[in-house]
């Protein structure tokens, strides 16, 4: 069934607000301390690799999460890199991912010289399918001694990637079953999932090492930012050693052990974060009335619906997403089009992984409903500002 | 000859001033439009990824280097890994660079999958000595059509990293020679040497691609960051797409060309640097000044002289260096503690990169000099603030 487009932009209007020039897909609020703690970094010029707010921060980001050990990093992707290397992936190892995500995560990937094996997403939760993983790992594995062997490829699959779709959590436990069984690491991208509980628990729990962002479309922002999280206080330990360069501290000797990152997040983007953190809770509250203002918006808008949250999860809704009832092509970039036109940012889902140049040659299942869902999906101004 | 501490210390005590409880090694100085610049960003949430800052801050650095691009990224590191990157470098090539360097710049050459060769420094630039050089490629190499081949290895010897130390330029030209002799691309590591010039050309115009630091302890700094600078201007752009995430402009399309990273500089931190350019000219001739009086207050001290700018140079002068006429680690360390001990910092040079656990099996010539100066040599505190 055709949906209309005109009463879509209707409905989009009566929840954004009227008279402002743009209204963008995330943008960040600014109304707690971010002034005075960033101010404070400039006066005692403690702007850097060390300072008070880095330490804060992280213990902010491990309180609100619950893990042990939060890492402060420069953005999700580096935070990627390192739960990876930290979780065993070595050269040439696959590492099962939803194609419908954002590029971060296969480059992330790429950066350990390891392949990403796409695999497809539910409807229920725009992730990963537990089910449809089980089966298709059933056909094409064995599992040895050495861990799980793609059958058709004779490399090890040594990890999981579950994505936070949007801020919607994974569907957790059977993935955990899964992991188990194939003796798979599970590194949850929580990029996009702060303030996302799955069956009571923040997401990133389940991990052996989890990762957000704070980038500036997020929930909260350090202009640019990451977080590696863990519940592994050894692994922790060792993250920070590795994203600060891997020196051995010492008084002046400048000595390093490992091959090391420059991956720190400096302190003046720590202290955004930490009056970011402070306002998160309102930040939540107000998201998830701004996605009620919308369910109730488009209740009887035909052609399509408003993505609510699974039932076993209390999402953060992060971007807002509408979903056509049927794949077309021509009336979503219709709507695309009208809205964009009209000061209302919108957008698809990403171009699938498996369709880019750089990732087409990689493994991957069946992709039908990730492939539909592509179609189907656009995402709606999500600011808690709204 | 034994050098006498309490005369040295009392040398320190003459330049720095008294009354402050640490004067440390170098720290920044806020004392333009920081402030202001950065209150706009969080007024205006442009904080992150995109912003007029980033844009700014890059056409200074070109400005002000006189190179045709520059794009500005997370930190020198990063900035080093786009730059070795896009100057050719594969999987198991050899890279020359000094033993005598931080160890950023072998970790950047490691995440390319290659290997450092490390090479000796000579005194009067304490960078990469190319007479030395010379005559070591002579008998080490061959020069074939698929470039130059290390004998021992038979791995490519693919570029040379000269890092310009604490700011005083290598002796480029006799370098380039070689570099044209031997078929190897030139990657200035100047991320110490903003503000300096050789032979009246700022450092970072003879790399094929050059690399910047502004790092909390720079001459200027950003909180963390750096920048890739080059003249050739269609590296320089693709320089930018790969560290913006490789994606392909479009207004609401997500679809990426290549393997990309996420190392783009925050706007909140260009804004710092903005303010920082500005007052990059006061703060050089201000570390010049404070160059100047430690010159003049080592004069008459026996055993240990004042590092000055190589004769065909103008140095930054970023750390300034004491350097002892010989080697006596007792005599150093007795230094170093008392100095520390007494609210100055000093410190050694870092550990030579081949003695690292890491890079311990890399190639290297006859490292004998910079073994010398790894154990004369000291920085003091360097601010432009003093």
């Amino acid at each position: 069934m055709e949906f209309d487009v005109v009463a879509v932009v209707k409905a989009l209007k009566s929840v954004c607000p009227a008279g402002k020039e743009f209204v963008g897909l995330h943008e960040p609020c600014f109304s707690g301390n971010e002034w005075a703690y960033v101010k404070e970094c400039i006066d005692t010029v403690w702007v850097s690799s060390v300072g008070k707010y880095v330490d804060r921060f992280e213990e902010m980001i491990a309180d609100f999460t619950g893990v042990k050990k939060a890492v402060a990093v420069v953005n999700g992707t580096a935070a990627l890199h390192i739960a990876l290397m930290l979780a065993g992936v070595e050269k040439d190892d696959e590492i099962v991912m939803p194609a419908l995500t954002f590029v971060a995560t296969a480059n992330a990937v790429s950066y350990c010289n390891a392949v990403p094996h796409f695999v497809d997403s539910e409807e229920r939760t725009l992730g990963i399918d537990p089910l449809k993983l089980k089966d298709y790992l059933k056909g094409a594995t064995i599992v040895s001694p050495d861990g799980c062997i793609n059958k058709s490829t004779g490399r090890r699959i040594k990890a999981v990637i579950p994505m936070h779709t949007f801020g919607h959590p994974v569907d957790l436990d059977p993935l955990m079953d899964i992991c188990n069984e194939y003796k798979l690491e599970m590194i949850e991208d929580a990029a996009e999932s702060l303030g996302s509980y799955y069956k009571g628990v923040h997401t990133g729990n389940w991990g052996k090492l989890s990762i957000l962002s704070f980038n500036g479309n997020k929930t909260i922002t350090t202009g640019g930012g990451g977080a590696i999280i863990t519940n592994d206080e050894s692994l922790g330990k060792l993250a920070k050693h590795l994203t600060t360069t891997a020196k051995i501290p010492h008084r002046w000797d400048y000595r390093h052990d490992y091959v090391g990152y420059n991956y720190r997040l400096p302190n003046i983007n720590a202290a955004l974060g930490c009056a970011q953190m402070e306002q998160l809770p309102g930040f939540l509250k107000k998201k998830r009335d701004l996605a009620a203002r919308y369910n109730q918006a488009f209740q009887n808008i035909k052609g399509i619906k408003f993505f609510t949250e699974p039932p076993e999860s209390k999402s953060n809704y992060w971007l807002n997403v509408l979903l056509l009832n049927e794949v077309d092509l021509e009336q979503r970039n219709k709507l695309l089009d009208k809205t964009n036109n009209n000061g209302i940012m919108t957008r698809p889902a990403w171009t699938l992984l498996h369709k880019l140049a750089m990732f087409k040659d990689c493994p991957r299942m069946d992709l039908s409903c990730a492939e539909n869902l592509e179609m189907r999906l656009i995402n709606i101004p999500s600011s808690a500002t709204l």
